[in-house]
């Protein structure tokens, strides 16, 4: 009997279910994701997102499909186009090659997959415990994108420690990023804080400077999608602009990801393939809310999914296995 | 015989219209704004707009009310409400004091009304040939917000310095930050370069620091709604997170305004008033392209229409008398 259930994903060992993410907050609607065409297209289409939730619904794909008695071949296949469908994503990669890595057995490879669950449920507590450790009573603080339950199988990364800190009675108050173009800040984070009853204010990506230069934001907490070996991390673009913001200010900026962010392979930042999305992104917004385009109609624009914050920048780096310096991180910590 | 144009405004001696700039760039339709109320009321819905463009607008609706014989009491109580339709634009106030300060004249103030239109158009042409300058072949340059011929009578003060730079055949491209919430950049700059056939792409505010580290920008230029005697000024929101990105990466940033941005009332930038506008510009956008809302519909934002760049991000302020350093501005350039 498998049963595996988070906030954005539910599988009954019958079908897997995804909360379709770019519905919120006004509409919670699942979909179905049960066959590997449909989970690949809903990670194609930011249905299902969060670098760690991508890897396990991923990884429970595959699960089903050898518990309904796929062969080796068709396994393999389809675990190949999962694994392509979103570059930037190293927890993707990692989880399906934990699973192509096994001797084919039905058996095994539905079994390590729960594991993928399971473990990440539990990465996220234990990143969640060291990071709270930094957040003071009466701390405001700034977070970029969505990195909630939403984002993983667990109660997520940097949003978790926030969550955290909130259930161990700390005062806090958040400051939301909307995160242009995409607005998983102005609609996915803002939604998880509504649930959990954590006081926040929403502002457009502009404005953190001026909340800092008046003093009014303490920490700043983000997620990772790809983290090098020096401690160099790509994230959601914008990430690098929070980053120089609370450097100049003196305001303690940590990054939070669990171990299967860090790219063992790539030893800087500059190594990070940085995947470019749609004009019509840029050009207006588009989401169950609506669809407008604002710009000119045939209006260039730059649309980079993420951004490269280099290592000088972060106060610390949360990871389940504990809080590290850059100094520890110089020492080979990553590797 | 009295004919007054521009970009943005057309009076005839009869009517004043105003191109509704809420509704750029898809629909070009022109309103009427020629009693005071209306006027008032395309200054707050920002159907109008642009610091230097307010005050020429208020002084041509107080230039058109005396033409049509009103009384001097009339003149002084229409005066003080378009003097109060927009808190921070010390230019509208300045252009309305001009006249309010005048012995009580038809003629005198219709003489004094023009000349505010005609000495803006003046000034722009003198920021833009000194701003020109500074703009090098091959420059790539980030501007913020619109500065352009609709927020001056004249050709604008950064945009105008683009313009300029573009004239005297210097092969350069722009970068518009779009210029959340209101778009000034996404729908207005990116309008007028079009018309003006400059190359630009459009990016979200959040993106500039990508491209900076990447080398990919050589400028910054941006307007401003009020400067302060120390060379610390308010303008867009926005501005301040652009100033600081500039400082680090050591790319040079000017401030282009006319003389009657400056407010000698003021030392410093702590002095100047910061407007707050409604959450819905936050949650959503709103424009004759559409309106959608994408946060929670009782999420609280935060919402300053303006930042204050301290002069120590400065590298230039371009004004029409010409372009002075930091060294300058402690020196007194402004008093």
């Amino acid at each position: 009997m498998i049963n595996l259930e988070s906030l954005a994903m539910k599988y009954d060992g019958e079908k897997i279910l995804l909360l379709d993410q770019q519905k919120l907050p006004h509409v919670e609607e699942w979909v179905d994701a049960t066959e590997p065409d449909a989970m690949v297209n809903c990670i194609k289409l930011l249905k299902v997102r969060g670098a760690p939730m991508i890897g396990v619904a991923a990884a429970v794909c595959l699960l089903h499909l050898v518990k309904q008695g796929c062969d080796e071949a068709t396994f393999r296949a389809e675990a190949l186009k999962l694994r392509e469908s979103r570059p930037t994503a190293v927890n993707l990669m990692i989880a399906i090659d934990r699973l192509l890595a096994l001797d084919f057995s039905p058996e095994v490879i539905m079994q390590e997959a729960k594991a993928i669950f399971t473990e990440d449920v539990e990465l996220c507590d234990k990143i969640a415990s060291h990071g709270a450790e930094f957040i003071e009573d009466g701390d405001h603080i700034l977070t970029h994108c969505n990195t909630g339950g939403l984002a993983t199988a667990g109660v997520g990364t940097a949003l978790g420690i926030i969550r955290k800190a909130h259930e161990q009675g700390k005062n806090i108050h958040v400051y939301v990023d909307e995160t242009r173009p995409l607005l998983q800040g102005g609609r996915l984070t803002t939604w998880e804080l509504e649930k959990l009853g954590i006081p926040y204010t929403l502002i457009c990506d502009n404005m953190a400077a001026s909340l800092m230069a008046q003093g009014r934001i303490q920490k700043a907490v983000v997620g990772a999608d790809r983290i090098a070996l020096n401690g160099d991390f790509a994230n959601k673009i914008g990430t690098y602009n929070v980053a120089l913001l609370c450097y100049y200010h003196r305001i303690p900026f940590y990054v939070a990801a669990p171990e299967t962010t860090i790219d063992k392979s790539i030893q800087n930042g500059t190594e990070i393939p940085i995947e470019q999305r749609a004009s019509a992104e840029v050009q207006g917004v588009t989401g169950s809310f609506g669809e407008v385009i604002w710009a000119p109609n045939n209006s260039k624009t730059y649309n980079p999914a993420f951004d490269v914050t280099p290592a000088d920048f972060v106060s610390g780096w949360i990871l389940d296995k504990g809080a590290f310096t850059k100094k520890q991180i110089d020492q080979g910590v990553l590797k």
